[in-house]
């Protein structure tokens, strides 16, 4: 079977890795996302051998956003108005596609793992709408409906999502330079660093910074359940790791939902929102699976 | 061309058309919903003639929910946990498909009504996801994705939306039965009536009433937004008809994205965020096209 290639470009390290399976990677590597330039010349430099021999069918981005995903515009794969210095309207699709001239499926990091966990996990693809959130430094959500990656006007942005902020039980006002409290403004690790003086995975499991972010990530879950009705959620990031909060955040979804929604699913919450079986490797892995749909549904158009 | 029938059955009234165009309805009714038993009555004696002369090729259901749409669901076509008195757990489907025997078409009032927008004045479909927003007595969500309604654990749910509540501005607690006041609770005209002591017709269009109004709809249009990227949005329902509301709409959701998203079309937002072209037949003429897609899907898979 041919190899693939992932490219995992995030907004402080990027991962590259080559193979075919979550089981069956030849090579996988990650370093510091610092100027564009460099960063990807370190992305072509570890495709270039793969590319040489003949062996690398493609190559999936699944890249920090936001981007243009709109196949008509002439600004195409391009990152377009990322807050990163240095980073906007950087042309990341077209300079991996040139240089190393190789069919190149391009999506946003969330809804590439959305679609790895979907694609290697739950291979039977009846788990549709599936949704993956990150909670890391910032919140993403990824979507695939209908077996593709959501794309649209542009791409979904709920980790955007207004939601409700008790001001008196939380007075902080928010970080995000947009909205100032909207979803990633009030619960993103980096909103967590600066409401308490102290980075996330320092504040103890019994600290009360966690209750709050489990309160703000429910209302966030439960939103998507509304806007989506996924059939699974899986709820990633460095944030979304500390112990106890996963549980937190069930007890919290089935308080808010209050009985709203009826499916048998949602008695399972340990099994409806979940953590990514692929762990850290959702994005990578990810990428890799779209290159290969991409190849796939180019052979089959094609043939038709 | 073989005729179509299109149910909207509502929570306050039904309306039972037959025809195959907007353009072309050969017989049009409205009455009012009363028990499941007499109102299915009503609908299947509008048919029958039709369904006599083999005159109809489908019939489509648009219904008020929540709804079973999944299709290995021994309740599948039932109207769930609605609280309307006496209709909770009634085989809509069933009924009208074993009383006229012909291909049955089911979905949400909703996402039938999204579909007829999208299907009769939006032809070339690629306006895609394309959103219907409801805001009547209550509030409702359709959303057409990758050409198809949405469906998942259930079915959107958009209208109950967790949403920020400025309780000194608006100290009124809402009025949903689940949720107090999410996006229903607040701002359907159920909520308005309640909270003015007036229904929403008869409120002036000075009354501060319209300017609450507006910003809670604007969050949630903001948050549909970032859940689909839609290329375009309805604004539908009695409430969302009041003079220069949906202008006041447009306002504030231009202030709340604040430049986050960046797209043409927001530019361009009175183009973006619309009243429906089918006014108040958005529900019987979706109802309609929903059947006609669904024959021709079975046909699709009958040639392949």
């Amino acid at each position: 079977m041919k190899l693939f290639g992932g490219i995992e470009a995030g907004g402080t390290k990027c991962v590259c890795m080559v193979g075919n399976h979550p089981d069956h990677l030849l090579q996988e590597e990650r370093f510091p996302t610092t100027t564009p330039g460099e960063t990807i010349h370190k992305m072509i430099e570890f495709f270039l051998p793969y590319v040489k021999s003949r062996e690398l069918a493609g190559i999936g981005i699944a890249s920090f956003g936001p981007l243009d995903l709109n196949l008509n515009s002439p600004t195409y794969g391009y990152i377009t108005t990322t807050p990163k210095a240095g980073w906007s309207h950087v042309d990341l699709y077209g300079e991996i596609q040139q240089s190393l001239n190789v069919p190149v499926a391009f999506d946003t990091d969330v809804n590439a793992a959305a679609f790895g966990e979907q694609y290697w996990i739950h291979e039977d693809r009846c788990l549709d709408p599936f949704v993956y959130v990150t909670v890391g430094t910032g919140i993403g959500v990824g979507v695939i409906i209908n077996g593709a990656p959501l794309h649209g006007l542009v791409h979904g942005e709920a980790g955007h999502f207004a939601l409700p902020h008790d001001w008196q039980g939380d007075p902080f006002p928010g970080v995000c330079p947009y909205h100032g409290d909207c979803l990633e403004g009030l619960a993103s690790g980096f909103a967590m660093s600066k409401r308490w003086g102290e980075s996330p995975e320092r504040l103890a499991e019994s600290h009360p910074a966690w209750d709050l972010e489990a309160g703000y990530l429910a209302l966030a879950l439960v939103n998507l359940i509304y806007a989506y009705s996924p059939q699974r959620i899986i709820l990633g990031g460095g944030v979304s790791q500390h112990p106890g909060l996963l549980q937190l955040v069930h007890c919290k979804v089935h308080q808010i939902l209050n009985g709203y929604v009826q499916s048998p699913m949602l008695n399972r919450i340990n099994e409806y929102i979940l953590p990514p079986t692929l762990g850290n490797r959702s994005g990578g892995l990810g990428a890799i699976a779209i290159a290969i749909r991409q190849l796939s549904e180019a052979h089959g158009q094609a043939t038709r």
